[in-house]
């Protein structure tokens, strides 16, 4: 077994760009297939090519956080697979409570990619009496007037909203004031949450249009091209 | 009515990174609001405080794509809509197909951030049997056999795909063959596509660890910091 205690910088978490973060996601999962697949090292060049970066971005990256190759060597898997997962404070489980059991929320209740990162859905919420009190893929559905007393109980450190987007802030605002570090929200609107409480805002309309804006600018793309740029 | 017609520089895609892109649609966002809102004007920092990034960041980010601001005014809001729509590609409509009616598929169906923003779901699709056929929030389920021919009569341009990690790849190499330009993957598993095929992974723990990253590193957390930085 490698040597697998933290051997990283922790650098001020606003200082690094998200994009930087989600690319240490990637790098986690990549890794975590080569481990999987019994493969001991790897390269920048490597990793980067089975996602489609460059090695030098790899590095870079990684640089952010200290040096993990040895001359030679490269990665060792393992070992990397722990700093990322120390990085992005997944080297522990996290207990995460899911507000609103709609469509979007079950699948969430379902998706097995959060137990696989140690994240635990320890319980979810709704203000429907049909659902309250029913169990969804093996979670207790509470009632939301009761969270703020259920996420005590259960030292619930993070929030997932999946409510319409009417209701969204008024249920981050709950979240924050039970205590929970963080919020995931996926209703289409931006939340306001105090200084010291992260959150992430996943609105899929943005992936579609990541996708969009690949396919309208590529050359020789169904869309035609509008060119007409001005003198910079 | 302010001049509406496009007038920006088109970048090779490829060049903007990705993190750039994921901006343009919180900046479309926050004006869209802003004009739902009765506001003809808005300013670099206005734009940036409702986000939380710097004025600088709003400008370097939009600089990728032309100059937007007029002296003395700054932003007219509506012609900023206009523009990014147009560099993103949702200044028209997109058709799209969904793969995969199981709980997140349901959850996407559902979804009406994408009508806003202006994608048409017309087709979705599965294996189960006892799905195909049926209607789900106004689409109908098609047999997955009959991928190819259903995307040619509907022209469908992007697919999404929400099907068990082992079926993804498949699934994908499907949706390539049958022409679709773009695909949104929804599975925990990375895709490989052919060049001049655009894809966006969607890992929703990746979400997750963004806001543990900020959690677990923050000053003050629950969470101890072990600092073992190395000389740099």
């Amino acid at each position: 077994m490698s040597n697998s205690k933290p051997n990283h910088v922790r650098p001020d978490p606003d200082s690094v760009p998200p994009a930087v973060v989600n690319r240490l996601s990637l790098y986690l999962r990549e890794l975590q297939h080569l481990v999987r697949d019994g493969e001991a090292t790897t390269s920048s060049s490597q990793l980067g090519r089975r996602l489609g970066f460059t090695d030098a971005q790899v590095r870079k990256d990684l640089a952010h956080f200290g040096h993990f190759g040895h001359p030679g060597i490269g990665y060792r898997c393992e070992e990397l697979v722990g700093a990322i997962r120390s990085i992005l404070g997944t080297d522990r489980e996290w207990s995460v409570a899911l507000v609103g059991v709609g469509n979007l929320g079950r699948a969430l209740l379902g998706y097995r990619g959060f137990a696989q990162q140690g994240f635990r859905l320890e319980a979810a919420f709704d203000a429907d009496p049909t659902k309250i009190g029913s169990m969804l893929e093996g979670v207790e559905v509470h009632d939301i007037a009761q969270l703020a007393q259920v996420l005590a109980d259960k030292r619930i450190e993070l929030g997932l909203v999946a409510v319409p987007a009417a209701e969204a802030q008024a249920v981050a605002d709950q979240l924050v004031s039970a205590g929970v570090g963080g919020i995931v929200n996926f209703a289409p609107v931006t939340l306001k949450v105090p200084e010291g409480v992260s959150k992430v805002g996943v609105d899929l309309a943005r992936e579609l249009e990541q996708v969009t804006f690949a396919v309208a600018n590529r050359e020789g793309s169904r869309v035609p091209r509008v060119h007409s740029p001005k003198s910079d």
